[in-house]
């Protein structure tokens, strides 16, 4: 097996070898995922771009994808030479730029760059795609992991934080107000450990917001104390299990958290629904926004209607790809926002577990690591590290 | 028993003999409702003004607020001389004045008013407050119950029609864009033969807005059919039961209504809950707003989430009292634009069930027509008109 390094030069006959984990219909991951292996020529168009994969995350939301239970239905095709029609799932990801077509610019060999689309498919080890759907990276100060999570939860936290909050001026039909950075306002949140979730209470932290932190109970008290304590390191201010969130005595819990009631909860973000959803919502003072941008729990939203007309309680979902799509630039900004966050070491790493996907890893163990994500990396976030492939 | 013009009169001795419903404590209207006299003294404040009733609206909300489920509490005070702290409900009226202090000005005899406060207390006989608390309006060409059943039902529909919509403003975060008048687009709403529906039907007819129209099936065929031609009359475009809108076949009826599916219904008006708003809230396209302002079915809204995440659905409240409180003048404007529809036969009176009350009208006659409410009036709104008090 000759190194990665000499397959990647491009000349007559240096074909790259890749390989991808696709799917040609809906299904659970460990059933319907299979490896494909094809070559690449050397002569990519010249427009376009060929990257080699370091890293790229396993997000619920590609599971749900392959399940074909996500609101995005990925294409069927033949691009890459499967028999049948067939997709690549992956959001999220980090490339290296192996080499580039003749016309064009701004993207050099070596230089990092993540997917400017959604759904770009980035379980794979190579891919060839226009320029325009890879967005540069400065890949100063910063390890694959860190680039290749960053697109995906801690934008939808940062998102939604600052979108959303205290909206006077959306009752006066002039437009929302993002939350005031620094004004040391409330938002309350369920699913506090998942990814969006931490990044959320680092966010907040570090914009002078404060968070009220919803968990599920975990196996035992201890490490159910102990990811409360993870949190809190995180910045978080306040951090209840769920069963103490939906409890009668949370209503007076809450009034003490808050002064006496005296400060407003105006912001809610909410991945489970359900009961914890309502109990968000009910936490919510007048005029406050519930974000839903999951559904962990498989249940509705149920609202009372009193909160929606006498609270003035309101309800909107937050999807990040829409957001992308509508605010290309926006969300450039964003990104080095983040990044540079990470470098100045004030906005931590989600917690990682590392999947080697290398020339020879089989089929089976890049599935059944999908498969697994279900029901969650135990270490916390499952990336697969593109090793010599 | 002497006229009661005679008693009007103002001068030394000149009493007026006065009535209110009153209550002390929340229950069933039947039960805490009393019929309190009192007597009104003709030297009222300088800044004050002595009104007396000629219509007042029994409104569900009204009898909600005297069981005490609404979202406004009255306050009980022994301002008309009861033995107990007491409240008179009623939030919409019509006055006549019969005399004002000696500071009130841009107010006579004779003039037409109604209250500009929430919750002003409509059903007695008179009234004494401050000028500020009553907005005049031009009664010509107006008959009473035209005056009195303006500020609730039909300022709802206008504020909701014209406030919510299509709304690509708010989702960039640049506040809500109204509905464009004219524009011929889709509105879809529950509990349409109410008096807020049958004003937004007239409404939406009036701006060049199409609306769907949803009412319950009545006790025959034949009843039904009827209320359909009613609304239809009124200027619905569809109307269709409730059955027929919460079955599986809907889905595509509402494709073949919207020309398959190719124009988007971006507004939805709910009073009911329960499976009917989420019925409404499925039959929304991307981007659109439900607004609730009511809850017959006294059912949670329950929404599925991804409606919410990827159908960017979004949905609100809508308390009028809030707006009218956030927007005097807007109000006021609202109010002439739509007595001017009135005056010129374009939006119809609702359906009213005349009650009497006169002098010798018994209190059990006037509490059990206030219990009636919850059942519904069967022609209609139920309206106190006053005689000879």
């Amino acid at each position: 097996m000759p190194r990665a390094a000499a397959r990647y030069k491009s000349g007559p006959y240096g074909y790259t070898q890749a390989k991808a984990l696709v799917f040609s219909k809906n299904g659970e991951p460990e059933e319907v995922l299979s490896l494909h292996s094809h070559s690449i020529s050397p002569s990519i168009p010249s427009s376009s771009v060929l990257v080699r994969t370091l890293a790229a995350p396993v997000n619920p939301a590609d599971i749900n994808t392959v399940q074909g239970t996500y609101g995005a239905k990925l294409p069927f095709t033949s691009l890459i030479g499967t028999s049948e029609p067939s997709a690549v799932p992956g959001n999220e990801g980090l490339f290296e730029v192996v080499s580039t077509g003749s016309s064009v610019s701004g993207l050099q060999k070596g230089d990092w760059v993540i997917p400017a689309v959604s759904q770009f498919g980035t379980w794979r080890t190579h891919a060839v795609d226009d320029a325009a759907k890879f967005l540069k990276i400065n890949k100063d100060g910063l390890n694959p992991v860190q680039a290749a999570t960053v697109s995906v939860n801690p934008c939808s936290a940062y998102r939604m934080l600052r979108h959303y909050g205290p909206n006077a001026g959306f009752k006066a039909g002039m437009g929302m107000k993002p939350l005031e950075v620094g004004s040391g306002e409330w938002f309350i949140q369920n699913g506090a450990n998942s990814g969006v979730g931490r990044a959320a209470i680092q966010f907040g932290n570090l914009w002078g917001l404060r968070s009220i932190n919803v968990i599920r109970e975990r196996d035992t008290p201890e490490a159910t104390e102990a990811l409360k304590q993870e949190l809190l390191d995180l910045g978080a201010d306040v951090v209840v299990t769920d069963s103490q969130f939906i409890s009668r005595e949370w209503k007076d819990q809450l009034a003490e958290i808050t002064r006496k009631g005296r400060e407003q909860i105006l912001l809610g973000l909410n991945c489970v629904g359900g009961k914890s959803a309502t109990a968000v919502a009910r936490s919510l003072g007048e005029g406050g926004t519930m974000v839903s941008y999951g559904g962990m729990g498989k249940q509705p939203v149920a609202l009372p209607v009193g909160l929606l007309i006498f609270k003035d309680v309101r309800f909107v979902g937050f999807w990040l790809s829409k957001w992308n799509e509508k605010d290309v630039s926006g969300r450039q900004h964003m990104i080095e926002d983040i990044l540079n966050l990470v470098r100045e070491g004030k906005f931590r790493d989600v917690p990682v577990e590392e999947v080697k996907w290398d020339w020879n890893t089989e089929e089976t163990t890049l599935r059944n690591t999908v498969q697994r994500g279900l029901q969650g990396f135990k270490k916390g976030k499952g990336v697969f590290i593109f090793g010599d492939t």
